[in-house]
């Protein structure tokens, strides 16, 4: 009971939310907007609906949208100099997550001096402070996987060194977040059940995480009971509003246990998984090292794991203490099924299992961080035999 | 699913985190520190430890102790013209809801002109917005019972008029609040029950609110759990720091639901009782009424009953769904009993079951508005015919 809780952002949830930005006290009067280079904020008339919003919100704005699915410094620093350039005095990020993360990391940009990198912490990056906090960032999510506009996390990728590298600090919490569930009807089924499951597991990693707290642990518990209740729904019929709305609140929470604990080694592994294999969707690759991963840490830290077992829908009291914990696993396992992904696999994606070592190696090098929040310390023959299982589970 | 989620203040929790004052950012440079009138803030050595830890953190003070158990305007005009004489950029909070209350007030009119009263809504209030937000402020709690760490009101009273209106704003929510249970272990036993309780009815009545969200859900069913759980240790066994942590958690849980909820007119009678009868306390109050209350609503507006029953540790499954509700008014006379206020009686009190039209006129007068979040609309009658019946349950 010992703990930080500070989660400042202003969220708007819900069907038609996106109509209050016409109206909605907002941090600014000129909008730099950051969207994917993908298609989609134009043909399904998001980009054009915010526009118009703004604008009747008497806010101007700019519009940045070359944001790649993996984004780019090289967009941060370009898309800051847009907002300099257009005088710019908040940003607003619209999409999934990577459109949002940038937001973020332009705003950081776009009010500081030098390189992005001075400022990342890891790898080749300097780690200094910002010297001017950032722009205020405005969120509108239109997928529900990442949990970004309730955290103060970016992602972003410096493209001459291959680093992944998150970043963070208090000026990174977006200002105000829009979640309509409405916007991500068009979200197709596979998307759906991969980004639904990256929030899936930013829940239960931050619930096992040894930083988990009081707060955490409610958000990613309800987080859990939502997704394994409606994600499958969800999948099945993307235009269910009540499914869709269950499902973008789970994602909402997660990214606050995003904000209250912290993913874990399974997080780790995945990004060196897809690092090396860039055609892995990410929340594929959390899907097919799941089940290996959680039957060995539910057998070295089986503490927290009935309770995630309970949130699944499992009746816990009807099974004997040391089948508890593996009833998390069985339950992920139906769940994996109900979004109709049992049959996916790292063989199909290419991946041999000799690469298993390389992947572990890989994913210490890179986020060795992670491995310190686990609720039990694997090695690094723990995650090759972890990688390795997820060939057969 | 529809609704806003806004809590910006950073809370730091956790036993001995008050030194934590020495080294965390701080809002400014020189502070008032609000205090009650009564003499336990330098008797158990908290103000001193304030002074000493601030100024170790490069932050000067100046102290303002006049704060009453029922604060008023007067004070909060002069709190606010010692700090404009002395400076002070922020305002700190230490002590019990009333203290921080007023620090809350006294911050708002630090920065602004006039009277308080110009810009409380309701009563002779004029209800005139803030015109330059209010200085920051920072809230340490010596007690667990009214969540304001963790919310934006402040309850004043005007003496002239004999009004108490509650206010708050996005610039009442404190920065930050700092809430160590170790400063809670010297509270006795009476004032343990009567303020957790109002911890309690904050969370029930914000989760029965028709303004209820999935967020306050989450809040109140954890806050009800904590307290049937640990109330009655901390009660009895006042140095118990894991059950004092638990219900000081669950308090500020249950200011968090004040923020994304609300109390029903369970309080707006509690007030009307205490008002008139000022030798009630307000916990007493509420825990007099609550039987009464409790056992209408649950008949009127069933629905939501069993999951704080459940929250209660009650096993629901085992019970016929119409005898789920009444779980809940059973629990809650169990709870009582086992806080030792079993024998607390308004008569006691030398309140006479022909006041009670009275006491409901003036509930619906004073605070008519909390009525129309009530899960079942009570009318003027079915408010006297509660309040005849607490002195019966």
């Amino acid at each position: 009971m010992n703990f930080t809780y500070f989660i400042p952002t202003r969220i708007l949830f819900g069907a038609g939310k996106l109509n209050e930005l016409a109206t909605c006290a907002l941090p600014g009067k000129k909008a730099l907007i950051v969207i994917s280079s993908g298609k989609s904020m134009r043909a399904n008339g998001y980009l054009d609906r915010v526009i118009d919003l703004l604008k009747k919100n008497g806010v101007g704005s700019v519009v940045y949208d070359k944001i790649l699915p993996n984004p780019v410094k090289d967009h941060v620093m370009e898309g800051a100099a847009v907002a300099k350039t257009n005088g710019c005095d908040f940003v607003v990020g619209l999409g999934g997550g990577s459109s949002i993360d940038s937001a973020k990391s332009i705003a950081v940009m776009a009010k500081n001096p030098g390189d992005y990198w001075d400022y990342v912490s890891g790898g080749s990056g300097k780690g200094q402070p910002l010297v001017n906090g950032a722009l205020p960032i405005v969120a509108i999510t239109t997928t529900a996987g990442t949990g970004t506009e309730a955290d103060p996390w970016t992602v972003i990728t410096k493209t001459e060194t291959q680093e992944k590298i998150g970043y963070g600090c208090d000026a990174t919490f977006p200002t105000l977040s829009i979640v309509d569930p409405e916007l991500m009807l068009s979200v197709p089924p596979e998307l759906t059940a991969f980004q639904g499951m990256d929030a899936f597991f930013h829940a239960a990693e931050g619930y096992i995480a040894n930083v988990a707290q009081p707060a955490s642990d409610l958000f990613a518990l309800e987080s859990i009971r939502l997704i394994t209740k409606y994600l499958p729904i969800a999948v099945k019929d993307g235009s269910n509003l009540e499914a869709r709305s269950a499902v973008a609140w789970a994602n909402t929470l997660s990214g606050m246990v995003e904000s209250t604990s912290c993913c874990i080694s399974e997080h780790s592994i995945e990004h060196a998984l897809s690092g090396i294999h860039p055609e892995i969707p990410h929340g594929a690759g959390l899907i097919m090292l799941s089940r290996a991963y959680h039957d060995f840490m539910s057998d070295k830290a089986p503490d927290r794991y009935p309770a995630m077992a309970a949130a699944m829908g499992v009746d816990i009291s009807n099974l004997p203490l040391e089948k508890q914990p593996k009833a998390f696993v069985d339950a992920l396992a139906t769940l994996i099924v109900d979004i109709g992904m049992a049959d996916i696999s790292l063989i199909d994606y290419n991946v041999s299992p000799e690469e298993a070592e390389a992947i572990a190696a890989n994913a210490w090098d890179t986020m060795g961080g992670l491995f310190e929040l686990d609720p039990y310390r694997l090695d690094i023959t723990d995650t090759t035999s972890i990688i390795r299982d997820a060939f057969v589970k």
